[in-house]
């Protein structure tokens, strides 16, 4: 570190340390000596949000895409604004690192009633507020940040959740009084419990014809996806992700068989998962989702659950075992299967080919899922459209990002502005729905303004169709409040004083004509794709299911 | 009550019996049970916000205008989207009731991992986040319903506090199980406080000349227009309002005297203000925006300070006196000012005819003013707009919306769409800017969808202008972060959906033409005017006089 670091200089190099080259965030007055320092810091370029949420959520899925990312608001106003983003990052996992910028410290101490307080003289609420939706909060100042820094970045790349770190404007550009160092706590793997784990494993896989692997989220978090493949292809074992874990696996392998979905996913997937004799499960999360509300029917007694730093092995817990040291100490347990797994077919690999039928579920999913190239980033929204791309084949290389779990709308149209930031270099496709994008439009403002050209598709059925799906208790008509306006959505473009390719299309050949044309185009502008369908409750099979699950469990009440 | 009243119909009549006849919000499949109940409910009407921040903003703003609101957000996502609209509400002292729905009650006791959740079985989290930002908290249930609600909505009423409510999807339409009745601790003034008081004040009107009334945010929050006013006239003392109190005193009475701004404001009353021998403050709030950054000189020894439940004269406190009794208390008190107040000029009376010549703060506010009319209600967002509009002199009637202390930008857009449901007779103007209009854009569909007709002025002066203000530090050249995308903000109508009469207007003569044309339509379509103005670093005098105070300060370090 040179003499005389500042404070905010010694922020960014920690965190273009972490490969951060890119900061999303909004301006205000208590950060402009954060933003400053930033212009002037080579290496790092600033990212600005149309709002704090969306900035947050850009900044979620460039982690995702980048392994770690920094959000950078202003006091009160701003941070207040971004709590659903950093929530939902803890939530989902992801390591983001949220800087806020305070009042002067002469101001604090006296309390002055500042604006973008709550007029009471407090200046620690809004961190207290984030103590409960991050891994760690502190107040940086120029004697302590040398340790809260490095200890926050710690944890978030450890624990995988976001942080907090504020400081007074006028600390930014002080001279760092301490360069104390950090002791790394990284939770080390105890040989004793990975050595008898594998030995309770093996046991259990003398006995053991079928066995088969679920991927899950923290796969991709923990960024274990290349020893998970490894292993899979040394047991010769089918391969099912689970709804949160989309993309953790090479969905173009042989090996791989689809999302398991319990009682409401494709029926060959449930079955080979279900009448498995043991499941090796990596990083999951049983989550509502993950477990189809509860339909999914995994017996814990075979099961093999890795997670980050621990192991279960049905009823016995081991600690403290990283799970890259179990995954590799499994691929020498001497264990092959021999049946390998046969012809899958996936859901959507049968074209329906009727170029003037109108749009439906059963149509356009296999249109994107044969367009999607390698190595795309597909960013999907929550609702109608998560559910299908569920169950779409991806390419080799393909990142997946969706909030399989915290589930908030409006999340995919900034997360896909973070993921362009994230990489210039692969393509980008957005799914969204009508209802979905409303809450968070202007960001595609910043994609056109930042020269990001991703392929945007926006299924409008007429409204929150999620939601008139999982409401069963209520006819649909009565659901006024699941409509919403019928915006133009390829006007939004030309609104946001950009120009893009646009069409909107209602009918199979329509749709055909339009990604032949986003294809083409894609390397020059973005392209947004209006699917007008018209059935408002057409919907993919597994929303189908899940309702039909519904009605059935009203029904028992 | 009726019997069997369920705990979502007894919250709906407890809500109607305040005067909230809609209230605002985003449907999720956590709240289902609590937007049936309201579909069926009769004399509240469910309005959809884009987004649940911006559905917070409107809320904020119908509180406003009628006294309190309501909000529904759904569990995590919903409600920690709504987080600053409530931190904003909390600052500013607006009376909202946040109402969120949670998941089962089966489902929480289970810890389940559900969606909309941070993962780890704590369900009680966000109502955790809300402590910090609210009043009251409070998670119902049928046994403790009927004393819960009424005693959220009289802290809400007393306290001037949003407040935040829990309840479980599957509650909602269980029926009480308890009528327990609220004990109403509404303060009672202390009489022997008040004649003490009286006496006091007494005492000290015996050597005074020059009294002066000063009216802030809280006499409107607390609703005490009407006993200042009569205050007022009894004394015959001028009167000002600070920044946050703007349309507390009606500004067209000719004892009104303009916004007491300190160094920054219109010499005229800062002279008056600071050279009375006596000030009455009523309902005042001592930010850093009322007094002017610091530079607001008044005498804590010449003032009585009329709080909504307590009293200050000179160093003398007075514990639970009511504001209402001791304005009315102080009628009789025998003090009257003999001089009138002389003819008073505003800084926007003067009308700057040049039609040809570029729009500037001296031509379009004097504009802005002469257009307004009896009983408008003028939205204005934080930033460039909200000083200059500080200095325009309202008609009779007008209510002057803004968050004056917390200052979120975005905050207008929804604010306009609040105040336009809160009453449908009033005309509503709503000033923003080019910054701020981006963050929150997708209100202007609400109020679209919901037939609103405001008249919007977006002033677009490329960019972040109060920020570049603001950051004297650094050249505005290398503020790179207070640039926005430049949008076609007359096109936002079409790609929403929806026709508007629109006008974009870079003269005199063409925005005296957009006035008169929206003047004559705004009573059939909302009617959006873009000032242009091209040079942007114009701003009204009373920013310009901050930044020459910012970089004196600057300069002294």
């Amino acid at each position: 570190m040179a003499e005389n670091t500042t404070l905010g200089q010694y922020l960014y190099d920690c965190l273009k340390a972490e490969g951060i080259t890119e900061i999303f965030g909004v301006p205000g007055d208590y950060n402009f000596s954060l933003l400053d320092t930033l212009e002037d810091y080579d290496g790092i370029e600033f990212i600005n949000g149309r709002n704090e949420l969306n900035a947050g959520y850009a900044a979620d899925a460039y982690a995702r895409v980048k392994g770690m990312s920094a959000l950078i608001t202003t006091f009160g106003v701003g941070e207040m604004s971004a709590c659903n983003a950093i929530a939902g990052a803890y939530s989902e996992n992801v390591p983001l690192i949220h800087i806020v910028g305070s009042p002067k410290t002469m101001m604090q101490q006296e309390k002055e009633l500042a604006h973008h307080t709550l007029m009471d003289g407090d200046f620690d609420v809004f961190r207290k507020v984030y103590e409960h939706i991050t891994g760690y909060t502190a107040i940086l100042t120029p004697e302590n940040a040398a340790r809260e820094i490095p200890a926050a970045i710690q944890i978030a790349k450890e624990k995988k959740k976001p942080v907090y770190l504020v400081v007074a404007i006028d600390l930014v550009e002080k001279p760092l009084l301490s360069h104390g160092k950090t002791s790394e706590n990284m939770t080390k793997t105890n040989v004793d419990a990975l050595q008898s784990a594998v030995k309770h494993i093996k046991g259990m896989l003398e006995h053991v014809n079928k066995a088969v692997l679920l991927v899950d989220v923290k796969t991709l978090r923990y960024n274990l996806q290349k020893p998970v493949l490894q292993l899979a292809e040394r047991l010769n074992v089918p391969v099912a992700s689970l709804m949160q874990g989309k993309s953790g696996f090479d969905e173009s392998h042989p090996q791989y068989i689809g999302v398991y979905g319990g009682a409401f996913g494709s029926k060959d997937v449930t079955e080979t998962v279900e009448e498995a004799d043991l499941i090796i499960a990596v990083g999951a999360v049983w989550s509502d989702v993950n477990t189809s509300k509860g339909t999914a029917k995994l017996n814990p007694l075979k099961m093999v659950e890795i997670q980050p730093d621990t192991l279960k092995v049905g009823e016995a817990s081991y600690m403290n075992v990283k799970a890259e040291e179990i995954l590799n100490a499994l691929q020498d347990i001497g264990y092959r299967q021999n049946e390998s797994v046969g012809n899958i077919s996936f859901p959507y690999d049968t074209m329906v080919e009727d170029p003037s039928a109108p749009l439906k579920a059963t149509s356009y999913y296999p249109r994107i899922q044969q367009m999607l190239k390698e190595n795309d980033i597909v960013v999907t929204e929550t609702g109608t459209f998560s559910y299908g791309m569920s169950q779409v084949r991806l390419p080799k290389g393909a990142t997946y990002i969706a909030q399989g779990g915290w589930q908030s709308i409006g999340y995919a149209t900034p997360a896909a502005f973070g993921a362009c930031i994230a990489d210039r270099n692969r393509r980008v496709l957005l799914f969204t729905g009508d209802g979905s994008i409303q809450l968070t439009a202007q960001e595609i403002s910043s994609m056109l303004e930042n020269g990001c050209k991703p392929i945007v598709f926006i299924l409008n059925n007429s409204g929150y169709t999620i939601e008139k799906f999982l409401n069963v208790k209520v006819d649909i008509e009565k659901q006024k409040y699941n409509e919403i306006p019928e915006w133009n959505y390829t006007k939004l473009a030309e609104a946001f004083g950009q120009e893009a390719f646009t069409a909107r299309v209602e009918t199979n050949g329509e749709l055909d004509e339009a990604i032949t044309n986003a294809q083409d185009m894609n390397a020059d502008k973005l392209c947004l794709i209006e699917l007008v369908v018209k059935d408002q409750m057409d919907a993919p099979d597994y929303l189908k299911k899940i309702r039909q699950y519904l009605e059935e469990q009203e029904k028992l009440k």
